[in-house]
Protein backbone atom coordinates (compact mmCIF):
# COMPACT_ATOMS: atom_id res chain seq x y z
CA UNK A 1 0.00 0.00 0.00
CA UNK A 2 2.70 2.39 1.11
CA UNK A 3 5.20 1.22 -1.59
CA UNK A 4 2.23 1.71 -4.28
CA UNK A 5 1.05 5.41 -2.96
CA UNK A 6 4.85 6.28 -2.91
CA UNK A 7 5.50 4.81 -6.65
CA UNK A 8 3.05 6.87 -7.87
CA UNK A 9 3.49 10.23 -6.32
CA UNK A 10 7.57 9.85 -7.69
CA UNK A 11 5.92 9.13 -11.16
CA UNK A 12 3.25 12.35 -10.69
CA UNK A 13 6.84 14.19 -9.70
CA UNK A 14 8.62 13.28 -12.76
CA UNK A 15 5.43 14.34 -14.85
CA UNK A 16 4.90 17.64 -13.02
CA UNK A 17 8.91 18.19 -13.67
CA UNK A 18 8.69 17.29 -17.55
CA UNK A 19 5.79 19.79 -17.61
CA UNK A 20 7.93 22.62 -15.83
CA UNK A 21 10.55 22.33 -18.42
CA UNK A 22 7.86 22.93 -21.04
CA UNK A 23 6.75 25.69 -19.13
CA UNK A 24 10.08 26.90 -18.41
CA UNK A 25 11.07 26.43 -22.54
CA UNK A 26 7.89 28.22 -23.55
CA UNK A 27 8.14 31.20 -21.07
CA UNK A 28 11.65 31.56 -22.03
CA UNK A 29 11.01 31.74 -25.97
CA UNK A 30 8.53 34.59 -25.37
CA UNK A 31 11.19 36.68 -23.45
CA UNK A 32 9.10 35.97 -20.27
CA UNK A 33 10.22 35.97 -16.28
CA UNK A 34 7.93 33.89 -14.15
CA UNK A 35 8.06 34.41 -10.10
CA UNK A 36 6.16 31.86 -8.16
CA UNK A 37 4.18 33.83 -4.96
CA UNK A 38 4.07 31.47 -2.15
CA UNK A 39 3.07 31.80 1.27
CA UNK A 40 0.89 30.83 4.44
CA UNK A 41 -2.98 32.18 4.09
CA UNK A 42 -3.36 35.34 4.71
CA UNK A 43 0.54 36.21 4.46
CA UNK A 44 -0.83 38.75 2.01
CA UNK A 45 -0.19 37.99 -0.91
CA UNK A 46 -3.24 39.32 -2.94
CA UNK A 47 -2.88 43.09 -1.18
CA UNK A 48 0.82 42.64 -2.33
CA UNK A 49 -0.32 42.09 -5.53
CA UNK A 50 -3.29 44.66 -5.76
CA UNK A 51 -0.44 47.11 -5.15
CA UNK A 52 2.51 45.67 -7.60
CA UNK A 53 -0.62 45.88 -10.61
CA UNK A 54 -1.77 49.05 -9.71
CA UNK A 55 2.07 50.91 -10.55
CA UNK A 56 3.86 48.01 -12.81
CA UNK A 57 1.13 46.10 -14.34
CA UNK A 58 1.39 48.28 -17.79
CA UNK A 59 5.35 49.69 -17.76
CA UNK A 60 6.28 45.76 -17.01
CA UNK A 61 3.43 43.82 -18.90
CA UNK A 62 2.56 42.14 -15.99
CA UNK A 63 0.06 38.95 -16.60
CA UNK A 64 -1.19 37.15 -13.07
CA UNK A 65 -2.07 33.47 -12.70
CA UNK A 66 -3.99 33.20 -9.65
CA UNK A 67 -4.57 29.97 -7.58
CA UNK A 68 -5.42 30.67 -4.56
CA UNK A 69 -8.88 31.49 -5.19
CA UNK A 70 -12.06 29.04 -3.86
CA UNK A 71 -13.76 32.84 -4.32
CA UNK A 72 -14.19 35.42 -7.09
CA UNK A 73 -13.18 37.81 -4.56
CA UNK A 74 -9.51 37.90 -5.26
CA UNK A 75 -10.15 37.49 -9.09
CA UNK A 76 -11.75 40.78 -8.92
CA UNK A 77 -9.51 42.46 -7.03
CA UNK A 78 -6.74 41.71 -9.24
CA UNK A 79 -8.84 42.44 -12.32
CA UNK A 80 -9.11 45.79 -11.77
CA UNK A 81 -5.77 46.67 -12.19
CA UNK A 82 -4.63 43.83 -15.12
CA UNK A 83 -6.56 42.81 -18.11
CA UNK A 84 -4.69 39.30 -18.45
CA UNK A 85 -5.46 37.48 -15.11
CA UNK A 86 -6.01 33.59 -15.35
CA UNK A 87 -8.04 32.30 -12.23
CA UNK A 88 -6.41 28.85 -11.91
CA UNK A 89 -9.13 27.22 -9.74
CA UNK A 90 -8.02 24.46 -7.34
CA UNK A 91 -10.90 22.63 -6.00
CA UNK A 92 -11.61 19.20 -3.62
CA UNK A 93 -9.14 20.49 -1.44
CA UNK A 94 -6.37 20.52 -3.83
CA UNK A 95 -3.15 22.71 -1.82
CA UNK A 96 -1.19 23.70 -4.58
CA UNK A 97 -0.77 24.66 -8.06
CA UNK A 98 1.19 22.45 -10.71
CA UNK A 99 3.07 23.00 -13.67
CA UNK A 100 0.26 21.60 -15.80
CA UNK A 101 -2.27 23.98 -14.52
CA UNK A 102 -0.08 27.12 -15.41
CA UNK A 103 0.59 25.44 -18.88
CA UNK A 104 -2.71 25.38 -19.62
CA UNK A 105 -3.63 28.60 -18.07
CA UNK A 106 -0.72 30.08 -20.64
CA UNK A 107 -3.27 29.07 -23.10
CA UNK A 108 -5.00 32.28 -22.15
CA UNK A 109 -2.87 35.09 -21.87
CA UNK A 110 -0.94 37.07 -25.05
CA UNK A 111 2.30 35.60 -24.13
CA UNK A 112 3.67 38.06 -27.28
CA UNK A 113 2.67 41.26 -24.78
CA UNK A 114 3.67 39.98 -21.47
CA UNK A 115 7.45 40.91 -19.84
CA UNK A 116 6.37 39.01 -16.25
CA UNK A 117 4.49 36.48 -14.77
CA UNK A 118 3.51 36.62 -11.79
CA UNK A 119 1.99 33.13 -10.80
CA UNK A 120 0.09 33.35 -7.25
CA UNK A 121 0.03 29.93 -5.52
CA UNK A 122 -2.07 28.65 -2.65
CA UNK A 123 -1.97 29.98 0.25
CA UNK A 124 -0.06 26.95 2.09
CA UNK A 125 3.27 26.74 3.79
CA UNK A 126 3.86 23.30 2.77
CA UNK A 127 2.30 21.10 -0.37
CA UNK A 128 3.33 24.24 -2.98
CA UNK A 129 6.93 24.07 -2.22
CA UNK A 130 7.37 20.72 -3.90
CA UNK A 131 5.88 21.57 -7.56
CA UNK A 132 8.13 23.14 -9.86
CA UNK A 133 5.68 25.58 -12.18
CA UNK A 134 8.57 26.63 -14.25
CA UNK A 135 9.19 29.93 -12.81
CA UNK A 136 12.93 31.73 -12.68
CA UNK A 137 12.20 32.94 -9.18
CA UNK A 138 10.80 31.82 -5.58
CA UNK A 139 9.02 34.25 -3.55
CA UNK A 140 7.86 33.43 -0.28
CA UNK A 141 6.36 36.00 1.70
CA UNK A 142 6.51 35.83 5.81
CA UNK A 143 4.61 37.55 7.63
CA UNK A 144 5.80 39.22 11.27
CA UNK A 145 2.50 38.03 12.78
CA UNK A 146 3.60 34.36 11.98
CA UNK A 147 6.54 34.64 14.40
CA UNK A 148 10.09 34.39 13.59
CA UNK A 149 10.57 30.62 14.27
CA UNK A 150 8.15 29.59 10.72
CA UNK A 151 11.60 28.84 8.83
CA UNK A 152 12.69 26.29 11.09
CA UNK A 153 9.32 24.91 11.24
CA UNK A 154 8.51 25.27 8.05
CA UNK A 155 12.46 24.38 6.06
CA UNK A 156 11.60 23.10 3.05
CA UNK A 157 9.27 26.42 1.71
CA UNK A 158 12.68 28.27 2.69
CA UNK A 159 15.33 25.53 1.29
CA UNK A 160 13.48 26.27 -2.36
CA UNK A 161 12.74 29.99 -2.19
CA UNK A 162 15.09 32.38 -3.45
CA UNK A 163 13.66 35.66 -2.02
CA UNK A 164 11.65 36.12 1.53
CA UNK A 165 9.55 38.76 1.30
CA UNK A 166 8.67 40.11 5.23
CA UNK A 167 5.52 41.43 4.84
CA UNK A 168 3.17 43.51 7.29
CA UNK A 169 6.10 45.61 8.51
CA UNK A 170 3.54 47.92 10.37
CA UNK A 171 2.59 45.44 12.57
CA UNK A 172 6.04 44.57 14.13
CA UNK A 173 5.73 47.41 17.44
CA UNK A 174 2.41 44.86 18.23
CA UNK A 175 4.12 41.73 17.49
CA UNK A 176 6.88 39.46 19.39
CA UNK A 177 8.77 39.20 16.59
CA UNK A 178 12.51 39.51 16.01
CA UNK A 179 13.71 40.66 12.70
CA UNK A 180 17.16 39.86 13.53
CA UNK A 181 16.41 35.89 14.43
CA UNK A 182 13.71 35.61 11.90
CA UNK A 183 16.20 36.33 8.90
CA UNK A 184 19.11 34.27 10.63
CA UNK A 185 16.67 31.41 10.77
CA UNK A 186 15.78 31.81 6.93
CA UNK A 187 19.81 31.71 6.63
CA UNK A 188 20.22 28.55 8.46
CA UNK A 189 18.39 26.87 6.13
CA UNK A 190 19.07 28.35 3.05
CA UNK A 191 22.42 31.03 3.57
CA UNK A 192 21.34 32.08 -0.21
CA UNK A 193 18.40 33.65 0.74
CA UNK A 194 17.89 37.50 -0.01
CA UNK A 195 15.06 39.29 1.63
CA UNK A 196 12.87 42.69 1.33
CA UNK A 197 10.92 43.80 4.12
CA UNK A 198 7.43 45.55 3.05
CA UNK A 199 3.98 46.92 4.09
CA UNK A 200 1.54 47.12 1.86
CA UNK A 201 -0.29 49.12 3.99
CA UNK A 202 2.01 51.68 4.85
CA UNK A 203 4.06 51.82 1.64
CA UNK A 204 7.01 50.86 3.38
CA UNK A 205 9.34 49.04 1.74
CA UNK A 206 7.38 48.75 -1.77
CA UNK A 207 9.52 50.57 -3.78
CA UNK A 208 12.50 48.03 -3.05
CA UNK A 209 9.81 45.05 -4.11
CA UNK A 210 9.09 47.60 -7.10
CA UNK A 211 12.84 47.41 -7.83
CA UNK A 212 13.30 43.65 -7.54
CA UNK A 213 10.12 43.30 -10.02
CA UNK A 214 11.73 45.80 -12.48
CA UNK A 215 15.19 44.25 -12.19
CA UNK A 216 14.07 40.20 -13.24
CA UNK A 217 12.19 41.40 -16.06
CA UNK A 218 14.41 41.14 -19.30
CA UNK A 219 16.91 38.90 -20.92
CA UNK A 220 19.60 39.93 -18.85
CA UNK A 221 17.19 39.69 -15.84
CA UNK A 222 19.01 39.18 -12.32
CA UNK A 223 16.46 37.29 -10.43
CA UNK B 1 -2.33 8.08 -14.76
CA UNK B 2 -4.70 10.28 -12.68
CA UNK B 3 -7.07 7.57 -12.47
CA UNK B 4 -4.16 5.82 -10.94
CA UNK B 5 -3.87 8.35 -8.87
CA UNK B 6 -7.32 8.86 -7.71
CA UNK B 7 -7.48 5.41 -7.08
CA UNK B 8 -4.77 5.20 -4.64
CA UNK B 9 -5.51 8.37 -2.64
CA UNK B 10 -9.10 7.12 -2.18
CA UNK B 11 -7.98 3.66 -0.62
CA UNK B 12 -5.38 5.62 1.63
CA UNK B 13 -8.25 7.59 3.00
CA UNK B 14 -10.54 4.60 3.34
CA UNK B 15 -7.74 3.24 5.08
CA UNK B 16 -7.49 6.59 7.62
CA UNK B 17 -11.35 6.35 8.09
CA UNK B 18 -11.06 2.98 9.29
CA UNK B 19 -8.17 3.88 11.33
CA UNK B 20 -9.59 6.96 12.92
CA UNK B 21 -12.43 4.48 13.70
CA UNK B 22 -9.96 2.79 16.10
CA UNK B 23 -8.48 5.74 17.42
CA UNK B 24 -11.97 6.61 18.46
CA UNK B 25 -13.18 3.54 19.97
CA UNK B 26 -9.61 3.68 21.81
CA UNK B 27 -10.26 6.93 23.34
CA UNK B 28 -13.55 6.40 24.20
CA UNK B 29 -12.87 2.89 25.95
CA UNK B 30 -10.86 5.29 28.62
CA UNK B 31 -12.98 8.15 28.55
CA UNK B 32 -11.04 10.27 26.72
CA UNK B 33 -11.87 13.35 24.89
CA UNK B 34 -9.79 14.49 21.59
CA UNK B 35 -9.86 17.97 19.63
CA UNK B 36 -8.24 18.24 16.54
CA UNK B 37 -6.74 21.70 17.01
CA UNK B 38 -5.93 23.04 13.03
CA UNK B 39 -4.96 26.26 11.90
CA UNK B 40 -2.55 28.20 9.31
CA UNK B 41 1.05 28.49 10.40
CA UNK B 42 1.48 30.90 13.05
CA UNK B 43 -2.18 31.10 14.18
CA UNK B 44 -1.14 30.90 17.35
CA UNK B 45 -1.97 27.00 18.06
CA UNK B 46 1.35 26.59 20.25
CA UNK B 47 0.94 29.91 22.51
CA UNK B 48 -2.88 29.36 23.41
CA UNK B 49 -1.95 25.20 23.85
CA UNK B 50 1.15 26.87 26.04
CA UNK B 51 -1.16 28.90 28.28
CA UNK B 52 -3.96 25.94 28.30
CA UNK B 53 -1.42 23.72 29.99
CA UNK B 54 -0.03 26.11 32.35
CA UNK B 55 -3.76 26.28 33.65
CA UNK B 56 -5.36 23.27 32.92
CA UNK B 57 -2.51 20.51 32.30
CA UNK B 58 -3.34 18.73 35.79
CA UNK B 59 -7.44 19.59 36.17
CA UNK B 60 -8.04 17.95 32.78
CA UNK B 61 -5.85 15.51 32.83
CA UNK B 62 -4.43 16.64 29.23
CA UNK B 63 -1.76 14.87 27.05
CA UNK B 64 -0.97 16.24 23.78
CA UNK B 65 -0.07 15.12 20.41
CA UNK B 66 1.69 17.70 18.57
CA UNK B 67 2.42 17.10 14.62
CA UNK B 68 3.45 21.28 14.08
CA UNK B 69 6.92 20.05 14.59
CA UNK B 70 9.63 20.12 12.59
CA UNK B 71 11.82 21.70 15.03
CA UNK B 72 12.34 21.00 18.80
CA UNK B 73 11.22 24.12 20.16
CA UNK B 74 7.43 23.48 20.12
CA UNK B 75 8.17 20.21 22.12
CA UNK B 76 10.64 22.51 24.45
CA UNK B 77 7.69 25.00 24.98
CA UNK B 78 5.17 22.27 25.80
CA UNK B 79 6.91 19.79 27.64
CA UNK B 80 7.33 22.62 30.33
CA UNK B 81 3.67 22.24 31.12
CA UNK B 82 2.92 18.64 30.62
CA UNK B 83 4.58 15.17 31.33
CA UNK B 84 2.33 13.84 28.69
CA UNK B 85 3.65 15.10 25.34
CA UNK B 86 4.39 12.81 21.98
CA UNK B 87 5.79 14.20 19.28
CA UNK B 88 4.46 12.99 16.34
CA UNK B 89 7.41 14.37 13.71
CA UNK B 90 5.65 14.68 9.85
CA UNK B 91 9.27 14.49 7.69
CA UNK B 92 9.18 14.62 3.84
CA UNK B 93 7.24 17.74 3.21
CA UNK B 94 3.98 15.75 5.24
CA UNK B 95 1.52 18.15 5.20
CA UNK B 96 -0.86 17.18 7.66
CA UNK B 97 -1.49 14.28 10.56
CA UNK B 98 -3.11 10.72 9.78
CA UNK B 99 -5.06 8.61 11.83
CA UNK B 100 -2.17 6.24 12.25
CA UNK B 101 0.30 8.62 13.71
CA UNK B 102 -2.45 9.25 15.97
CA UNK B 103 -2.84 5.78 16.93
CA UNK B 104 1.04 4.97 17.32
CA UNK B 105 1.37 7.93 19.26
CA UNK B 106 -1.16 6.86 21.78
CA UNK B 107 1.09 3.74 22.97
CA UNK B 108 3.28 6.30 24.20
CA UNK B 109 0.40 7.84 26.65
CA UNK B 110 -0.95 6.89 29.96
CA UNK B 111 -4.70 6.71 28.92
CA UNK B 112 -5.93 5.44 32.07
CA UNK B 113 -4.71 9.25 33.48
CA UNK B 114 -5.69 11.25 30.52
CA UNK B 115 -9.59 12.55 30.19
CA UNK B 116 -8.35 15.60 27.55
CA UNK B 117 -6.29 14.86 24.46
CA UNK B 118 -5.28 18.02 22.02
CA UNK B 119 -3.58 16.97 18.97
CA UNK B 120 -2.18 19.88 17.51
CA UNK B 121 -1.74 19.39 13.41
CA UNK B 122 0.84 20.51 11.43
CA UNK B 123 0.07 24.51 10.38
CA UNK B 124 -1.93 24.51 7.27
CA UNK B 125 -5.88 25.50 6.67
CA UNK B 126 -5.99 22.97 3.86
CA UNK B 127 -4.92 19.27 3.90
CA UNK B 128 -5.36 18.71 7.46
CA UNK B 129 -9.19 18.92 6.60
CA UNK B 130 -9.75 15.85 4.93
CA UNK B 131 -7.85 13.68 7.56
CA UNK B 132 -10.40 12.16 10.59
CA UNK B 133 -8.08 11.98 13.39
CA UNK B 134 -10.73 10.32 15.64
CA UNK B 135 -11.77 13.25 16.90
CA UNK B 136 -14.66 14.08 19.13
CA UNK B 137 -14.26 18.12 18.24
CA UNK B 138 -12.04 19.75 15.57
CA UNK B 139 -11.15 23.07 16.36
CA UNK B 140 -9.70 25.86 13.94
CA UNK B 141 -7.94 28.57 15.03
CA UNK B 142 -8.84 32.06 12.26
CA UNK B 143 -6.02 34.83 13.13
CA UNK B 144 -7.68 38.25 12.83
CA UNK B 145 -4.32 38.83 10.88
CA UNK B 146 -5.34 36.87 8.16
CA UNK B 147 -8.50 38.81 7.23
CA UNK B 148 -12.23 38.33 7.53
CA UNK B 149 -12.16 36.49 3.78
CA UNK B 150 -10.14 33.52 4.64
CA UNK B 151 -13.68 31.23 5.19
CA UNK B 152 -14.86 31.71 1.89
CA UNK B 153 -10.75 31.06 0.50
CA UNK B 154 -10.14 27.58 2.32
CA UNK B 155 -14.17 26.03 2.81
CA UNK B 156 -13.72 22.72 3.67
CA UNK B 157 -11.49 23.61 7.03
CA UNK B 158 -14.60 25.79 7.85
CA UNK B 159 -17.03 23.16 6.99
CA UNK B 160 -15.92 20.48 8.84
CA UNK B 161 -14.87 22.31 12.08
CA UNK B 162 -17.61 22.78 15.17
CA UNK B 163 -15.48 25.70 16.75
CA UNK B 164 -13.57 28.45 15.50
CA UNK B 165 -11.21 29.84 17.73
CA UNK B 166 -10.41 33.75 16.56
CA UNK B 167 -6.97 34.12 17.94
CA UNK B 168 -5.00 37.14 18.86
CA UNK B 169 -7.96 39.86 19.46
CA UNK B 170 -5.20 42.12 20.76
CA UNK B 171 -4.15 43.44 17.26
CA UNK B 172 -7.68 44.18 15.64
CA UNK B 173 -6.82 47.95 16.87
CA UNK B 174 -4.21 47.74 13.25
CA UNK B 175 -5.77 45.46 10.80
CA UNK B 176 -8.33 45.70 8.22
CA UNK B 177 -10.40 42.99 9.78
CA UNK B 178 -14.14 42.99 10.62
CA UNK B 179 -15.28 40.66 12.46
CA UNK B 180 -19.13 40.66 11.96
CA UNK B 181 -18.15 39.81 8.31
CA UNK B 182 -15.46 37.64 9.80
CA UNK B 183 -18.18 35.40 11.54
CA UNK B 184 -21.21 35.75 8.84
CA UNK B 185 -18.34 34.27 6.37
CA UNK B 186 -17.88 30.93 8.84
CA UNK B 187 -21.30 30.74 9.01
CA UNK B 188 -22.12 30.92 5.25
CA UNK B 189 -19.79 28.22 4.92
CA UNK B 190 -21.14 25.80 8.06
CA UNK B 191 -24.10 27.20 10.00
CA UNK B 192 -23.47 24.89 12.85
CA UNK B 193 -20.25 26.83 13.99
CA UNK B 194 -19.35 28.47 17.55
CA UNK B 195 -16.95 30.71 18.02
CA UNK B 196 -14.32 32.11 20.75
CA UNK B 197 -12.68 35.21 20.52
CA UNK B 198 -9.17 34.95 22.72
CA UNK B 199 -5.96 36.81 22.86
CA UNK B 200 -3.46 34.93 24.73
CA UNK B 201 -0.89 37.62 24.86
CA UNK B 202 -3.26 40.04 26.76
CA UNK B 203 -5.74 36.98 28.02
CA UNK B 204 -9.00 38.27 26.61
CA UNK B 205 -11.56 35.78 26.19
CA UNK B 206 -8.85 32.87 27.60
CA UNK B 207 -11.74 32.17 30.37
CA UNK B 208 -14.22 31.01 27.56
CA UNK B 209 -11.81 28.77 26.10
CA UNK B 210 -10.67 27.23 29.40
CA UNK B 211 -14.51 27.04 29.84
CA UNK B 212 -15.17 24.92 26.50
CA UNK B 213 -12.09 22.77 27.50
CA UNK B 214 -13.60 21.77 30.81
CA UNK B 215 -16.95 21.40 29.58
CA UNK B 216 -15.73 18.92 26.55
CA UNK B 217 -14.27 16.93 29.27
CA UNK B 218 -15.71 13.51 30.66
CA UNK B 219 -18.69 11.12 29.73
CA UNK B 220 -21.20 13.83 29.51
CA UNK B 221 -19.24 16.39 27.29
CA UNK B 222 -21.07 18.74 25.12
CA UNK B 223 -18.62 19.47 22.69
Amino acid sequence: MTVRKIEVRERVMARNDELAAQVRDRLAGHGITAINLMSSPGAGKTTLLERTLAVLAEPLDIAVVAGDVQTQNDADRLAAHTGRLVQAIVTGGACHLDALQVNDALDHIDLDKTRLLIIENVGNLVCPASWDLGEKARVVLFTVTEGDDKPLKYPKMFEKADWVVLTKTDLLPYVPFDMQRAVQNCLQINPKLRFIQVSAMSGHGMDEWFDFLRQSVGPMAGV
